[in-house]
């Protein structure tokens, strides 16, 4: 078991079982050949060819694509096909900062294959006894990943929300942190990755901060989707990291990230490069 | 002008002025249809096609393989076409830590497109100004770029040397800082890319390190490579790399992660993840 396992898990995808999903010509996601299948039952949304999904080109602006999509995905909701539905928008866009083509459920994200973005924060504790990070336990009744090892802080981006206010409403509502502490979080750069999941492929920029927080505070979750918080030693956490799957798919990477940057993995680790390469997915 | 100028001039290359360099099947390098003409003359080493130049097939080990190539560049190093020559070898591998497939001359890297390593070292000072950043200037006397702006410590990473080892040594010879105060240095990470440049074509991974100074430490050049130093509050430094050419055309990625991962760039920008994705090579 090693760092570049958990890497694997996060680059493993199979480019045959999937088409492109294009918009205006432009490949904003991939879909598999089974959705593929059930989208050409909605020819005047989405054209569908051996070798592609298109968004009808009669589909031209953020409306109406957004509305006609959202038909769609509320008709297979209705048929039962659109499990783990949020109720939530993502906007779908290859860049942040760009103008999205549309958006969509959060749910149909990974059907599309399109790409989302998310933040997530390291909480650190710095002191005599060295680094230490928070570690949040989810929560059973989670819909994905119930029980696994987490980040203090993450969430997905949802359409017309700032990545720092974002990170600042998540900050409460999964740690209890007040808001004048949680916008002390310095951000830290990203990680990226492209993997097949149960629910379909997930296509994530993640957003990263790191937060320094004070010896005495302790982290309170107050929605209900974290069942407890511990402080460990950060080469704790990299052990567990390293040695087991305890800790949610992704969570690896920003973790690993994090130790990069605090030179805790070093290029004297004959696999430094393969893992600094391994943070970002390959195009 | 903007930071992703910079960070164009570093992805700057047209792969179809290129074959591929194999050695034993491998594309360990990219060499120019001139370059490969010139080596055609070498049959014994090199197997040039129209479409690849690959390392004579009975070259089967590292020393047979640095011993050939070496004879090759030493006899067009006397016809005075290898300028720049350095009488110090690179490994060529692709990865750090790999076994390097051969050595070669330093100047010879450009020359085939072989991948080549450094390290650079943000001298950083913190303190009631914010954060600082030492600024070289590179002597009028230096073979590439003379007259740039620089890092603090930076240089190519020759065969046989660790990381480390070559930083601290670096350290030393460019900027005067103690061993003991260099080891301090933190790896933080890379940066790589791929482009064009008068030499040659450049394919380099750069292992970071950031090194707080004390404020009372003032750098000395003791090889003769730098002209002069100046400390700089850090938002100086990003306008000058942002607005102008004046720093070596490589060093603004250096810069500009140590601002990512400082927040000095955060998502809230336009470009952010343009910007991050730029730091490192298009595969």
């Amino acid at each position: 078991m090693s760092y570049l396992d958990r890497i694997a898990t996060c680059r493993r995808w199979d480019p045959a079982a999937y088409r492109p999903f294009t918009v205006d010509g432009q490949t904003l996601g991939r879909v598999s050949h089974g959705v593929a299948q059930r989208l050409a039952g909605f020819p005047d949304v989405f054209v569908v060819r051996d070798d592609s999904v298109a968004l009808a080109p009669g589909l031209d602006d953020f409306t109406s694509r957004s509305r006609a999509v959202a038909e769609v995905l509320g008709e297979m909701k209705a048929r039962g096909e659109m499990p783990h539905w949020r109720g939530e928008d993502y906007p779908v866009q290859l860049r942040w900062g760009e103008a999205p083509a549309l958006k969509i459920e959060r749910a149909a994200s990974a059907l599309l294959g399109t790409r989302r973005f998310g933040v997530s924060m390291n909480g650190l504790v710095r002191g005599d006894g060295g680094l230490k990070m928070w570690v949040a336990t989810r929560a059973a009744t989670k819909q994905t990943e119930p029980g696994k090892l987490d980040h203090l802080v993450a969430g997905g981006q949802p359409f017309g929300l700032g990545v720092r206010e974002n990170l600042v409403k998540e900050a409460w509502e999964e740690a209890g942190i007040p808001a004048d502490l949680a916008a002390r979080a310095t951000p830290v750069g990203a990680v990226s990755f492209r993997c097949e999941r149960p629910d379909g492929l997930i296509d994530e920029v993640v957003f990263c901060y790191d937060l320094d927080l004070p010896a005495d505070f302790t982290p309170a979750n107050t929605d209900g989707e974290v069942e407890s918080f511990s402080l460990w030693p950060i080469e704790e956490v990299l052990a567990r990291v390293r040695d087991t799957e305890d800790f949610g798919f992704d969570v690896p990477l920003v973790i690993i990230d994090c130790a990069i940057r605090h030179g805790l993995i070093a290029p004297g680790d004959p696999d430094y490069q393969e893992i600094w390469e391994g943070l970002r997915m390959a195009e």
